[in-house]
């Protein structure tokens, strides 16, 4: 067994959440610290464990934004 | 030891590539043969190995996209 340090050094945002609390949370997030990342990735209420998730550069989360900017099925209005 | 059947329905994008060759791409993948999710996940040359990733709904897709169409940082011009 080991341990990750981790700094949660800013939230920016929310994109769902489960019907047990957890959430999928975007943050920018130091491990172990090291130069923070972002992150994308499940957390369970109160932020007490992590789940399954992603770290992503500000280069990759560019590239995502024109990706989802390009999809026709999420310009979808109501 | 088990196995995943998997059958990738669409190629949306890749955000990045590593020195190796590793992508990390944008899918629509059918999971054991249930319905399509979108799905964010490293792939090794040629698509023969996946790494880590994660899968997302569409509504998922729809508010990270309006997260990161929010962050100043992701905003900057050359």
């Amino acid at each position: 067994m080991g341990s990750i340090d981790y700094e949660r050094i800013r939230q920016i945002g929310t994109i769902s959440e489960s019907s047990r609390g957890w959430t999928k949370q975007l943050n920018l997030i130091s491990w172990n610290g090291r130069s923070p990342k972002f992150d994308l990735r499940d957390w369970a209420p109160d932020n007490t464990k992590m789940g399954k998730g992603m770290t992503l550069t500000l280069d990759e989360l560019k590239a995502l934004k024109d990706l989802l900017n390009q999809m026709h099925e999420l310009n979808e209005t109501v």
